[in-house]
C-alpha cells in the first residue's frame, strides 16, 4: 500500500515545485510595476541635498499654465526651502518623505497622501532617512516661477 | 529503499504547500499597494456611462484654484462628452483607457501616461472595454466648472 501511493506522489512533487516559481514570477512582475511613473535625470541645479531625480509629466504652456512633475528623493534627499508664487500640491506616489513650512512642525507624507503648499510660504519636501520617497509636483506657473532659498540643515532635517 | 525514501518525503509535503501559500500572501500584498490612491465613492451624477468612483485628492480654494481627483473607471464606463474652461491634465496611475478629442480619432492611455485637454474642447475618457482605468485629473477652477455634454455613444465608445 505505501509502495503504491509513493508512485503517485512521486510525479506531483515537480509541480509543486512548478507552482512555486510561478507565483514567484507573478511577484517579480508586480514588484516592477510598482512606479507608475518613470524616475527621469538626476537633479543637478543644486536646488536640493543629496539625489533627486525629475521626470517632467506636463509643461506649462499658453493653454494650461500647470506644471507636472515626478520626483525621487533618494533617502535622505531634501528640497532647499523655497516658495512658489501660486502655490503647490504634492501627491506621495511612494515611499515615506517630509513636508514642512516654515516655523510649523515637520509632517510625514505617506503613500496616497495629498498636500498644499499655499502661494509664497517657505516650505521643504524630501526623503525620509531610510525610505526612497516619489511625489508627483503640481505647480501653477501664472504668477512665476519657484524662488529658491537656503539649504536645509540637518539639524532641520532631523528635528 | 522505496519505503524508507517514503519516510523522508511525506514529512516534507506539507512544507512545499505552506511554501507556495507564503508566496500567494505576499502576491495579494503587492496587487493591493498598487493602487496609489482610495478608490473612494461611486459616482452618481449622470455625467459616467457605466460604474465609475471618484475620490477627491484635493479640492480647489481661494488660495490655490486647482482641483485633483482620483477616478476608476471600470471595464467599458466613460464620461460623457464634455469641456473645461481653463483645460484639464489627466495622469494615467493604472491600467488602459481612451482619451478623444471632438473630431480627433480615440487615443489609447497606459499607466504613466500624462495627457494635456486644452481648453473648451469637447472630449471624454474613460477605461477600456476589458481593463479598468485610474486617472489622476488635474483641473483649474479659476473659469469656471466643468461644461458636461451628451453622452458617449456604444458606436463612438467602440470606433
Amino acid at each position: 500500500m505505501m509502495k503504491s501511493s509513493l508512485k503517485y506522489i512521486f510525479p506531483l512533487i515537480p509541480f509543486l515545485f512548478i507552482a512555486c516559481n510561478k507565483k514567484k514570477e507573478t511577484k517579480d512582475i508586480h514588484s516592477e510595476n510598482l512606479l507608475v511613473f518613470p524616475t527621469g535625470e538626476k537633479i543637478t541645479n543644486g536646488n536640493f541635498t543629496g539625489t533627486a531625480y525629475l521626470q517632467m509629466l506636463m509643461d506649462a504652456d499658453s493653454l494650461n499654465s500647470i506644471s507636472v512633475g515626478n520626483v525621487t528623493f533618494e533617502p535622505g534627499a531634501r528640497s532647499k526651502w523655497h516658495t512658489h508664487p501660486a502655490g503647490q500640491i504634492l501627491l506621495v506616489i511612494d515611499g515615506v518623505g517630509y513636508y514642512q513650512e516654515k516655523g510649523q512642525p515637520k509632517k510625514i507624507l505617506r503613500k496616497g497622501d495629498a498636500i498644499k503648499c499655499p502661494p509664497n510660504v517657505p516650505h521643504w519636501h524630501g526623503a525620509g532617512s531610510d525610505k526612497t520617497f516619489v511625489q508627483v509636483a503640481i505647480t501653477g506657473r501664472e504668477k512665476g516661477e519657484t524662488v529658491w532659498l537656503e539649504p536645509v540643515t540637518d539639524e532641520e532635517y532631523h528635528k
